[in-house]
């Protein structure tokens, strides 16, 4: 992560690093349908939290590692910039797959 | 999966190939009604996650394979197109049946 | 289940036959007010699941078993036709009772 | 119960005759107020089931035991009628009350 | 509870007798305001249910006991009328409080 | 508690003095906006139930003490006057924080 | 904190006061969308609570430490001011992501 500071997600919380469209559409992988408003869109894990403490006292620790590339649900994420950059803070289950 | 990439479903989730029309009725089995918007679907099973893992710490894993073909609810699946193919990813918990 | 195949539900659903009308008057036992439409149904149960496995990591397998007589609620099950033939695939916690 | 055939409520559920109006006003006991349409019902238990399975695979055995004379809630039960007359399958957790 | 027949409620419900409006100003204690409607009301236990079982299969037992003068919500409630008295069969969890 | 009457409150709720608006202001430090109509308010503990009891048995103490500074969500509390005093009782989950 | 009270918050809860304008901006390194009302909102941590009690008798230690600047969805906090000073008080889940 390329600034000064660092965002360090809490809980099961996940900092994305959004994809350009350029990005999306140039190796032709993922091409989530630009009609559907609620089609996942795709990013790059920056940050990951702890994990979750669950009510048992148990850590739920995230799966998804910084670099993964992801597809994630759009419904919920918060958004925040970063030296005018866009991120999104999302929980992990937003996040639907990982990309190899 | 015949693509240069592949999908990784995270927890519960399970990529499903969406069964095209004519695979749907060239063996008369399974025909839901069109008429019915909310009828299930049809589809073969790609890749499944892990499994999700619970607030006691037990991962659940999901009981479809790869290859299986499945019936599933169409509420709820986030579409996903990979070189130009519609696929699903979906949670196993909207799988209703495999079809053996 | 008199088909070339075989549907399997999974977890804690259930593949019910529907009752024809006429098998569910000839005895006379079980009428529905069909005045209501949110009244019970009623059928045979075909193929049941392996059973829903909880946050616990207990399986909890169902009741039923193939061939019992059952009355669900109507609200709430997936329709899929076979060879023609309609059938409901239901939780189990549909099921409102077994007719012996 | 004298019918040919019996019904078998699943789970925590529990089959009811409903009383007739001259029932429960003989021994003037209890009066539904009759202006409000939500006010509970009175019955006997016919049948019971085993009991619901509960997350952690324990089997809550329902308090209530067939002929007693229970008052429920009016809200939710499913209707069925058995060789003409009214019967109600409800949760056991709808019932308020059991009359000694 | 001056009746021939003796009300039991089940699980965690508690048989109220509701307080007539003099009983309520006479020691000028428990004025709830008459303006708003949904505030609280009091009343008498007469009966108290053996207690809930929880999914774990713990019984709760209930804190209050016959003859408690309590205030309770009058979200909810069931009434029922006994001998023309009007009683309220409600869960211990709508009572706010015991006046002592 | 200035009164002949003692109100115990049961489970986790908690009964609160409301504080008089000259108490709220003089010392200057607690000045919830007006114009909000959800702003959270403030009072003093009076009595403090026992605790919930959760479903696995477990008894949750409140955390506040009679005598306590709180300021609390005014939505939802129930409200009741003893001898003309205000007071409200309300879950401690309903507690946001105490000031010392 | 410089003010003669201190403010205690009850549970999960956390005492935040709100991040000025300029204090936002000048480093360039958190720019919420100011467009979208409900993008998250900044701030540093005055004080914390000792963490929830679960159902299972479990405490839940907040991890965020008073002095963190932390990020924080807006929807749901308590607002209060202190000495002419808005703070936030807010459930740890709405909290987002620390900033180092």
């Amino acid at each position: 992560m390329s600034t000064k500071h660092r965002i360090i997600p809490l809980g099961d919380r996940v900092l994305v690093r959004v994809a350009k469209v350029e990005t999306k559409t140039k190796s032709g992988i993922i091409i989530p349908d630009t009609a559907g408003k609620e089609r996942p869109e795709q990013g790059v894990v920056v940050e990951v939290g702890a994990g979750r403490t669950t009510d048992q006292g148990v850590v739920i620790t995230p799966k998804v590692r910084p670099g993964d590339t992801v597809v994630f649900s759009k419904y919920g994420p918060d958004e925040i910039k970063i030296d005018g950059e866009e991120f999104y803070i999302l929980s992990e289950s937003n996040i639907l797959a990982v990309i190899k």
